[in-house]
């Protein structure tokens, strides 16, 4: 089984700390490339940053199309993750959605645990497009920014599980989600220190890839991701017919 | 991995059927128990029946505990499951609601076909108990019961994929859920004829249930489903503690 | 007009001080039986023994079956109440569904004041189960136990009065309900402190049962509530025909 | 007890049947006066008559504040329902609220069989103001105006039932309630003829009332219904201070 | 084009104020003529004197219908908005609506800061109403009247000012609605104070008014907004024929 | 007044032909630049197309950064709406969403006619995204191209025109919107054969657009559409800082 995890952002060190974590949760069998794409963004923190992102990610998924067996999409935002079942015909997985769907099995309501407020509105709307707002106790945020959490986990760390705290004791809470994909490392001390369930999305997404894929089960194409008909784009893309490309 | 998967209703062929489902869906490591409860209907319909299978399973699960990794509940209507994951340690997957996660990965609406019209309701509700009504197309029934799907397997699935069809046409549906622990051999053939996903929640209940353990996550205990206390019970009962049971 | 109003649970102190709120709301032609079920637990602050009091109400039904004119179901969690509705052709009526519907009508808004946090999902889902969440202001827990309120009245009404008072300020609550069986003999010296409206559901369930008699109308039997199908029971069962029970 | 039963409309006849049916209702120690304004429409079909009857109606209610124990305004759009609260301090009863509270506690689902589609729109908001649109399965209309229904109430009847067949076969409905409130003398024999309960407002406004005060218990005053304060009405007016009145 | 702005409540003072306030939001080719009814309260702060005043609208409305090409109403609880739509065939405009849809444009959430909290859950109810609930971060209120904003535009342009600092601090709004008539003085100092939109319903109705009227849009008269029928009025009343009025 | 129209997808004679729509509705003194992006597909019918025509927008409204005084973003899925809001100061309008928002003003619920039937789920979570489901009736496809609309324009609006007289017979639709930048010219004419608003987009945003800079109201940038941060981007991009581009 051979998974592809894209990191939406360009930060290497962020890339490279992504596929340990889900290399720690893959089973045996399963082999894990993680990548970022050619360009973009160092990190994602907002619409503008989510949509040059999921463009470059696109392009990349269009590029290795056929290598993989599953995808996994490493950024919270779930950024390029519905352009992308269309696109591929191998399970496509959001990692904040496979937390999500990971909580409702453990706990009531969750929290979303994440860097600066500014993400709040983009992450209470991402969990209401998901149809799952029922079960969202709250979005906390920090003052930290994605690439702070990298810099100084240990502070990071501190201040995400004083969020959860909160989130526990006055949000109703049964369950916190770390909501970027730089916390990984994070999520079993945060469990032992919390005492409820702590999900990292990455992990949430390999195993749940792994099964969709023992299952037998793939995205439908029949409606909301249909294989997009084969097209005329104008510049150099990757997705036009090459002799269609180009010619405005 | 020691995986205990309870059919709530006590038909014992129904059981042996559900265990090679779940067989058919785990890793090569994990070993799964088939088991009905001690007493209760024969199949389950309705409120009435599920509510009495609901405290059978309980029963059983409470007799059983501390010997599973893991327990699946096999009936869709997820009886007696936030009371399992009370009263357990381990986590505890409902069918109706892993199906329902698994197609929230791989469609953007799902529809269940399923038994008798009076179970409709039932259904409805249990998908709003999950939360998940957003992502629900339709719930569709057929004029058969749970025993006459095991008995006539050909006929019930020509018909489940009759109604499947008019899921997809009429209702927006891009995947099939089957809307009873008894129609878990026919996914793929269905699936194969339909040309969409087709779910069945002991399978997807079973990779799920695996899932949650390799990454290392069970059941909040600080609110929904904190265990209970230790409690008086009047009559004969597994629950209360020897000394207390049956003193009026 | 001879109602039936079960107390789910099994202290018997508790069963009468419920019949004795029960008779002071009826009319004066209505003759009330308060009865508990043969066996369960002692109090009901969970899912578990709400489980088991559910089967253990539902078997009592159904032994007395035609001796009634309406039933109501005296916890606040609404056990079996869906169940009893399809076996008893005769209204029946839960205690927190009917304070809810009451208070529709005299309030634009209502809060829950209750007993440990832990019933707080559990009372917040039932809300949405009866389609009400739009007119719920906040469930609001104390640190009392059910069996605490019956021991020390005093106690539990100033705490209770307490609650009531921050769901007033804070919550925007109108009308404040009182969310277990036990809390039957506050309601007019909570209303008289607060000066809102405070509803016990089994007063309110009395005069609702009375009205669905007077005006004429019990459960539709034509799909959620309908008559379960004569069924084989695994097991001593008062609802199988006796014929069928038992064989495995 | 002393009811009011206010007709919105001015159509003397139908507040006379209004009247008999709402004493057919009442328990025996009930007085009921049913009345209509002193102005406004003949019947109420949208929003401008039911806007010119809800001010005719709280005239009318100001002028005999004091003189009853509670108030039934009989028109199935509720018109002046949450002023009434305010105005009085007895109870007020919508006989639209009252229908579908009283079908919450014998149906899963209600549909509404009504007059002219013109007034669906206005039944769907009447519904979701009252915040219970998860109850409603739908409103479905005739061709009749409200004072057909008195002038040929077989014909009405005829209609409303075959509306009633097709909310219960293609709607999921399970209760009907009848949605103006000249149709109250149909009741008994549509839920004869359907099989399913037929709820008429008047009915369940009446009974409703009694039991809100044999259970002690009116609008609550501190927020939504709230008592106006003193105030200068320019012109003519019930409501303001003689001295003030008039006064540009 | 030549726009009617009307002010429900008859404070004369209050009418011309906002009729500056509607002029200088207005095109150049625009006429504006600011009126109030001929009768009702001076001010409108519950359900009582918003339904006077509603009948106070529409007779006002009938009396000039054809003599304006759009029709604004100036009072933040949208009294007689869907009437108005039904009597006249022109455009008709509510300041709560319009700020809400016009905020929809600038920001993700909004509150509303306005009068008394007794107001509170009528203005929940009217966004409700409009649909917008997802879009409402709060309603905050203050302890000032409506006739206070006026008389002490200073204090009351500090204590609204304090209360939207609130709501952005707290509640995550992101733009302020001014929930009163007489607030639209404030709009463009409160903006520079607080950094962010803040929109009165005066000047928001004024220019969509203009914009369904230059892009040749006016209300749909098929269904919820269809035009009255021709009907008899008990009393004499400026909506019947002449003929018919005042027999009874 | 000078406002930027930019049609996403990058097909010559669209951008024109929504240029001449946009000038129609257009105020005396506004000026209006229709443009398409640089790079990117012909069509927009799907979450992939969207994706990248999203970063095609983005990159040019950087490019013309300080040039307009306001932007309409005219495809119907509103592609890049929230991204360019934190991109700019000047207020961005997005067309889907302005014939929504004007749509409530005339009309109780609304259909959506459109193209292919795959982009119906893609357009319901659209409305959802704007929280505007209330006043949703439908969305109805064709089996019309985007481009086949501009090839063929007579054939396009008698199929939409019969879409939407189903729309209004059978969903309670009060006003059509046309779903897609290319129906624009039709929109008169289709009103005059429906006898309901019909609302295009393009016209709606412009019309929108010049209210909100008449009122003086622009994007709130304190939350989520707050301006993103400098930051590093990989690759040759617009939106890095010149020194940091490129730099793995």
């Amino acid at each position: 089984m051979k998974l592809l995890v894209i990191n939406p952002n360009t930060t290497q060190s962020m890339t490279e700390s992504i596929g340990e974590v889900a290399r720690r949760a893959a089973s045996p069998g399963t082999q894990i490339d993680a990548v970022s794409p050619e360009y973009g963004p160092r990190s994602i923190e907002g619409h503008l940053e989510e949509a040059i992102a999921a463009a470059a990610t696109l392009e990349y998924l269009q590029k290795t199309r056929g290598q993989y067996d599953a995808v996994v999409i490493a950024c919270y935002g779930d950024p390029a993750l519905f352009a992308a079942r269309e696109l591929l015909d191998v399970p496509v997985v959001g990692i904040a959605e496979a937390s999500m769907l990971m909580a409702c099995m453990v706990a009531h309501r969750f929290s979303i645990v994440t860097v600066l407020p500014r993400v709040k509105p983009l992450l209470e709307d991402l969990v209401k497009h998901h149809g799952l707002e029922a079960r969202l106790a709250s979005v906390r945020c920090t003052e930290l920014s994605v690439l702070e959490i990298e810099e100084d986990p240990g502070v990071a760390e501190r201040k995400l599980t004083a969020e959860a705290r909160l989130a526990l004791a006055e949000d109703n809470a049964e369950a916190i989600l770390l909501g970027c994909a730089g916390m990984g490392p994070m999520d079993k001390s945060m469990q032992a220190a919390l005492g409820v369930p702590v999900i990292d999305g990455i992990g949430a997404a390999v195993v749940f890839a792994e099964s969709l894929l023992r299952y037998g089960v793939t995205t439908s194409k029949v409606a909301a991701f249909k294989t997009p008909q084969p097209k005329e784009y104008l510049g150099q893309s990757v997705f036009g017919a090459p002799a269609l490309v180009g010619a405005r």
